[in-house]
């Protein structure tokens, strides 16, 4: 389908938004009028510069409050229309849209609505012009697509057609599956945006907090179905008012744009016609995206460090202070691979290399992630057509070759294939001198559960698509956690079977340890790696034993444990002794303890899930968060 | 009356809090759970702290849904409360708050509930204790004060009374005239927040959007009045969730706090008693701040920036070319006099001054604004009296000591007696060698009408409270404005008879102009002057006729104001060839163009207000951040 995006949704001046509209490869634009207005040229350089780009301008939307006026009130807002009629020749827009009156005293009678459209449609009619009525969520009269539509058949004009947006029709819950009975040529045109169930009015909601197909919660699918089954063929068009946007870099939120309408198309591809039964990917009327499918995951294979020759030798110290064994050593590069259970670190160590370049930006942090699939070739194929950029690095004679992919925040995700001899076939590439065995600290079984990953401001809603579209991942919960020093926003993003779980940590205050993390990052990270253990308690104790550098939690938390749940006294005792923290929900139990950070930048938990708990053990945020500002100030 | 805190209304870590409680005075706290879960130590270290600072805890609020409950869950609740009376007799805290429980399978039941709560305050009675029972405003059953007070009643305990929040009361605009009508000792306790009027539900608004007293919306006073006209004398506490705070200095928030709960008191003064008729100043049970009234203000006597010889040269040459004169050379400093109409600007040089260690750390600025006002010395009196630092300058012989107080981005807020020669009295300490002429390009009469302040994120609540009880200004409006990189709120704070006005800017994003600007600055700092003269269009021609660089504003805003107004063609004309822009209510009409910024930093705005507009052009907001966005990319 034609893809569309309203300059409202980029950031910048005129000029920048159409580059990056471009750049993602969209196909036209909406000119939001204060861009216009903004814009130190004619409306036809404005032209000048859409068409140079190979963009169309599909719509104008340049005044509000038009319908439902008195007869006085209509003539001026005619005469107004032609004025801006003008403008859209000049600009080549073929369509303008105009929302429903959101005005208290507008009318609501359709006769009276219908007449007035047609007038307007009358005079747009004669310059060749199109009118797109579309009823505003928060209008007092006309604000559901049904009534909108009455507006259009009374008014039975052919140059009068309906605009349908889904956040409109989403947001007040109205059901989109009407739409499928509108006939496809009177949908002029079709706006998307999803948002998070916020609980706010509809205006605030609309105005501040929309975001891309899959960054959000609404049901894009089924708006989108409905849409499809009208036979609507026109575009699929972006209207995104949102705070975050309008302080991103424009080309990256065009780029997540893009991925978002083809993520939604492939939705779509499975999703059968109510008219047809077939499914629209069969239909032959619109062409969808058609990508290989998600990946399945089987957790990852190996976390990568960027490191120097000082950090790595504090690192490995630090690793083996919690159990890590140093198990083998690159075949022709300078690479350190440590296991323990089933986890595998590598320290990326070689001078000439991304790992390098990583560690110069960024410290010693996490450069690269590799996920284990039973099909890398496709997970990575899906990736670039979803616009990720494919990364290739040296590989020696006989050595594997991984692909990978650059993530939002420019580290690495490769996909390693399990076929190639599990989730460690990777171990192939190295000298294997020293086994991992099972009797370390994390004991047998020890996994990696999921990652914690600190974001800038602004990134929650790029990852989140990322990791849907790219991975398929699903997103969980939406948390608020308390640090001492402002608070952290929480996202999950999890595997259909949970192989891998992110939550991703956002804060704007900036002395959260989120953060700071993110600032001593320079930018987003990985904060905490989760190891899933089989008996927290007896891996606590081997780790204490072995003076791994373990968070103190104050006694406090355990005087409240125990008011609070009825728990086994000598099970709470050990738990006091190791600095254990407690969680419980209705289907089961969670045990969570946590290293201190190395070099305050990032560090360990370890987990325990008992029953099927599925949470992360948020109710604890306050207390972790202040013990590591306990530990910060300690150390400082 | 005794003044408490909260402690989760101050950021940091529990001994911070406590010491920046202690710091600005309060009498007692509150502690809140998590911040004595989160400390390393006992609950007696946290006594001896306070009591070391001279603190008292006043209540604690160790659990949640304790009320309404079935038998079984209410035996492990009471059980739960015995441990936390422990606790609480460690810490020294003689009162517990029970809010009504907000889970939806509570009990609304009054017999049931008073049955409990009597259980609860007879083991609470024992250990010498006292119960408070608060009702929350998302409770489902409970909700309002009147029915936890029907409850306290009919459990007829001793040990038991009632806590009164103002945000619970006022967030559901439910009256709070009735608490008259309570017996005064049968309230354990007062809590006061104010808030903005947000449209949320009031669980979020709650947890994030409380504010002191004076900053925000809610009638404070009004609440205030009931509590003293029940005969209440307890402590008036701040228990305030703002997610701001949460983030901010403790001891800054800790003094803003006091600050509000004095600015309150005042209030009270002249508030009638509903049951003696006689105003609560006047009644002898309880003592209420008084202050000296605050002042009568009559505009602004001047403007200072703080320069170097180098900057001073430049901007010198900046305020010629619109229209400013030197008229003058300070006695004994290195200080210049700038005039136009009833404008002064000062520009400060002296090397061994404030000025010049404000121009080292915030470059070229307005190091002080100086207010005109009928006793200065009350003025000073009252903004100390309010917690505000006094500063003295060097003054030399036979000149005038003009009263300064420190404002709350560390620059100088002089106040100058006009019974000392009126606005510009301030002129005898300078030997003027050219008068101003009314022939200058402003025009005669030209004024300060107000000056736009850029704020760093978290400063819009605080200088709402300086600027409401220091000077007794009150808000105006409050709107969003959209510069190309992000959005910025507007809020405005103006005198009675608005001879002094203020528009407070902050912007979250950094490459919006306001953003960029605090980043400029290494702060707050004034970006407008806003001065209004009697006829712009005359005024803009003699601008731009004498070569100031004045802002472009383009083409197509004209264009849409043509669509929009029906204004005479010739003055459009002069407008487009002046960059003027327009604004319009039902009140009168507005006039305002631009110069460009002098060295990207700050500007002058000329505006002309006609008929009675008192707005400020907010809706050419996006046109004008744009034209700067423009200036700023051509500039560069």
């Amino acid at each position: 389908m034609r893809r569309s995006i309203a300059t409202v949704s980029l950031s910048g001046m005129l000029r920048e938004k159409l580059q990056a509209a471009a750049a993602a490869r969209f196909d036209g634009v909406e000119i939001f009028e204060n861009d216009l207005l903004q814009f130190p040229g004619s409306p036809r350089d404005v032209r000048r510069i859409a068409e140079d780009l190979g963009l169309s301008i599909d719509m104008f939307q340049p005044f509000r409050d038009f319908d439902g006026v008195t007869p006085a009130q209509l003539l001026r807002n005619l005469d107004r229309a032609e004025r801006k009629f003008d403008v859209m020749q000049e600009l080549g827009a073929p369509l303008i849209l105009v929302c429903t009156n959101a005005q208290s005293d507008a009318s609501g009678d359709v006769e009276i609505l219908a007449e007035q459209m047609h007038q307007l449609a009358e005079r747009a009619g004669r310059r060749g012009l199109r009118v797109g009525y579309e009823a505003l969520a928060w209008a007092p009269q006309i604000n559901r697509f049904g009534q909108a539509w009455q507006v259009v058949q009374r008014a039975n004009h052919p140059h009068l057609g309906i605009v349908l947006d889904s956040f409109h029709t989403l947001a007040l819950r109205d059901d989109p599956l009407p739409i499928a009975q509108i006939p496809g040529d009177k949908i002029f045109y079709v706006q998307l945006a999803d948002a998070p169930w916020v609980k706010l009015d509809v205006l605030s909601h609309s105005r501040h907090y929309r975001c891309f197909p899959g960054q959000g919660e609404f049901e894009m699918a089924k708006f989108t179905a409905a849409v499809l089954d009208a036979g609507y063929t026109g575009p699929l068009s972006l209207e995104i008012f949102n705070d975050e946007f309008r302080a991103a870099p424009a080309r990256a939120t065009a780029a997540d744009a893009m991925r978002s309408l083809l993520w939604l198309e492939e939705q779509m591809r499975d999703v059968a016609s109510l008219k047809t039964g077939k499914s629209h990917g069969e239909s032959r009327r619109v062409s969808l995206f058609d990508p290989p499918p998600p990946p399945v995951l089987r957790g990852w294979s190996f976390v990568e460090f960027a490191v120097d020759a000082g950090s790595a030798a504090r690192l490995a110290q630090f690793l083996q202070a919690i159990g890590f064994r140093r198990i083998g050593k690159h075949r022709s590069k300078a690479v350190d691979l440590y296991g323990q259970g089933e986890v595998r670190v590598v320290l990326n160590l070689e001078e000439d290399s991304f790992a390098r370049a990583y560690f110069e930006a960024h410290g010693v942090s996490a450069c690269a992630t590799a996920l284990a699939t039973d099909d890398a070739l496709a997970a990575l194929s899906r990736a670039e057509a979803l616009g990720c950029t494919r990364v290739a690095g040296r590989v020696g004679q006989n050595e594997l070759t991984i692909p990978a992919v650059r993530a939002p925040d420019g580290s690495l995700l490769y996909f390693f294939d399990v076929h190639a001899g599990g989730e460690h076939g990777f171990e192939a590439d190295f000298i294997i001198d020293n086994a991992p065995s099972a009797a370390t600290a994390f004991g047998e079984g020890a996994r990696i559960d999921h990652l914690v990953q600190v974001l800038p401001t602004g990134q929650v809603e790029p990852w989140t698509l990322f990791y849907r579209a790219v991975l398929g991942l699903k997103p969980g919960s939406s948390t608020v956690m308390h640090d001492p020093y402002g608070i952290i926003r929480n996202r999950v993003m999890e595997s259909s079977g949970r192989e891998v779980r992110y939550a991703l940590n956002v804060s704007e205050r900036e002395n959260t340890s989120t953060a700071r993390t993110v600032s001593q990052f320079g930018g987003a990270g990985v904060q905490q790696i989760a190891i899933s253990v089989r008996d927290l308690v007896a891996a606590m104790r081997r780790l204490k034993a072995q003076g791994a550098s373990l968070l103190a939690v104050p006694g406090n938390y355990y005087d409240d444990l125990a008011a609070k749940y009825d728990l086994d006294p000598a099970l709470l005792a050990s738990m006091r002794e190791l600095g254990i923290m407690y969680d419980r929900d209705a289907d089961g139990e969670f045990f969570q303890a946590y290293t201190t950070p190395f070099d305050g930048r990032f560090f360990f938990s370890m987990i325990e899930r008992c029953g099927n708990y599925q949470q992360y053990g948020i109710a604890n945020a306050p207390v972790h968060l202040g013990a590591l500002a306990q530990w910060r100030d300690a150390a400082a």
